[in-house]
């Protein structure tokens, strides 16, 4: 429950954008911080206090980044473990601690918690060798979804299967990691629930945006989402239940199926501020930033209702280059600070609010 | 109306709390900053991208830093007006201009001004020497305020005058420097106006806030006045009148004075985002920082309407060190970073929004 003073230094591993949003929230609130992050000029460091450049795995160089900060959180999941655990026995304070971290890393294992927490998920089952695949696909009636068990993340590192298809290859183009094969779900839409909680176990709640995805990167949140509010009080409950048995601190973003008969399916989970959140920014009284920094350095959660309706757009890749045309006019935009434009790449969103909408 | 594209370097002039929020808006625009104080481990230098130490009279060390920066801003309107036009002489561009900073140096020059721009003022009357002040005041009644010319802020360098007072004494406590001595307003509120413009001469206006003072400094925001919206529409057409005269580019913040019979007399300016405008941050669609950062870039400027009511309260000195009882438990927080508590220094804010008011 350590309490982090106005004025202390924030570290974040990452320099992603959401790293950079992160600094921006921290600052707002008094609060130095330092970037660790293994690209040079990444998009955090340049809002930072301090930066560092160093691979993840350098637990020499990150010991002594460490030594310059009060509390450490994280920007995204695939810091490895083994680093923030190397950094909590060296007495560092890292929220979320390494349970978010570990569980969300592997699909597998997130989804057996879920399971675990009384939450409802789509039929899994995990794929060792392609010879696991044809009996596992009979059992979800010959469809499925092939997912690597690590380092999967906006649609990368999946492929949609059927029972004719060749196990071998599929299994082969995933590069014959450990995966989990996951059963179609016939849903209607998507959403998703940001919770904050804070070391006490007290919790705010942003209201629940439904996303549209496009070639498996998010490109669309919309709140509210017009689902009866029993959909969204499922949702909420099974995200609740999650932080709880996390025991997490920080903010928490669980992605949810609504069937079309209501029921609610948990996807997966990020241990973090997520992109379907950044309406927050612009039409709450606080902002998902706000609410991790404010849960990270133990201080209170500030309540965090939303002032007007929301939608939020992706800018991937070359959209950048065609604001003018995309962004609509009554929108606020936000720019990474990405030098390099690549494909799927997300470069930056836009907001709008109001009555407009 | 130069385009200033994203990924460019905003250079900020002033360390202070409004070049770190301004610093915020560039880098959600997806620029880089750089900071250009005298003072070391100023606020403003922990969230730029990059910082100079150096004074705003060193010219080679000005041009120097000024090399690395596509476009410049100043955060206060005290930078010499010799340094900008050796900025501008140089080829740089800065926004706003020399003229705004010059005019809004000089509280005789300022009210001048708005008066050639026929915007009422209270009367005013230039004292060179303290043989002036006898008649001045038996011309205004009685009594007046007698202020610096220059360098006052929040109340200081300003005293409350009467004619039985020692003239002499008076002159004396403020250093013998020429002054202006300003009629006493009855005045029922004090709002303001925060306009920004854009280098085309588009504008985008707030809604207005009314404002109150302690001991000089501002203590407290509200929007909406409750005022007639005659009153308000007065007030917006001189700061839309003054901006346009001084060709201003960025949020430029018209403070003035309500007569209970509804007469608006303008007090003075600020060429720059304005303390009373910090709400925006919370209940706006985009910010008084980010519409000075679109300016200041040649972007369009964005909508800005309101969506909720707002309050913001100061923390000044050691009102930081009794957050628990000071900030409202709905209010979201802003704290500066200023590393040192002293009596009348601005230290942070709070807003509340919403229909909690």
């Amino acid at each position: 429950m350590t309490f982090i003073p106005a004025g202390a230094t924030i570290g974040v591993l990452g320099g992603g954008q959401l790293g950079r949003m992160l600094c921006g929230a921290a600052a707002k609130l008094g609060f130095d911080t330092a970037i660790y992050a293994p690209e040079t000029d990444s998009p955090a460091s340049r809002v930072a206090s301090h930066s560092t450049v160093g691979a993840y795995e350098d637990l020499d160089a990150l010991r002594r980044w460490a030594e310059t900060c009060d509390v450490i959180t994280y920007e995204f999941e695939n810091v490895p473990t083994a680093s923030i655990t190397a950094l909590v026995d060296a007495g560092h304070i890292v929220r979320p601690g390494a349970k978010s971290l570990e569980i969300a890393q592997d699909r597998w294992v997130e989804k057996s918690f879920l399971k675990e927490c009384g939450i409802g998920t789509a039929d899994f089952v995990a794929i060792n060798q392609s010879s696991d695949l044809f009996e596992a696909l009979q059992g979800m009636g010959g469809h499925g979804l092939l997912k690597t068990r690590r380092d999967g993340y906006d649609g990368k590192g999946q492929i949609r299967l059927s029972v004719s298809d060749s196990a071998e290859e599929a299994f082969a183009s995933l590069g014959r990691r450990p995966c989990i094969l996951e059963s179609l779900v016939p849903f209607g839409c998507e959403i998703s629930v940001l919770v904050a909680r804070a070391p006490d176990g007290s919790t705010q709640t942003f209201d629940v945006p439904r996303n549209e995805h496009e070639d498996g990167i998010l490109a669309r949140s919309v709140v509210p989402t017009g689902l009866a509010v029993e959909v969204e009080f499922a949702a909420i409950d099974a995200a609740h239940k999650l932080a709880a048995e996390l025991d997490h601190v920080g903010v928490l973003a669980l992605e949810c199926f609504v069937l079309e008969d209501g029921t609610v399916l948990a996807n997966e989970f990020a241990p973090r501020v997520h992109n379907s959140g950044h309406w927050t920014v612009e039409a709450c009284q606080v902002s998902q930033f706000e609410q991790h920094i404010l849960a990270v350095a133990g201080w209170p959660l500030h309540t965090n209702y939303r002032l007007s309706d929301a939608e939020m757009g992706n800018l991937i890749g070359s959209d950048v280059d065609d604001l003018a045309r995309l962004v609509p006019p009554d929108a606020s935009l936000t720019l990474y600070g990405k030098r390099e434009v690549r494909p799927g790449r997300k470069m930056g969103h836009w907001v709008r609010v109001g009555a407009s909408l």
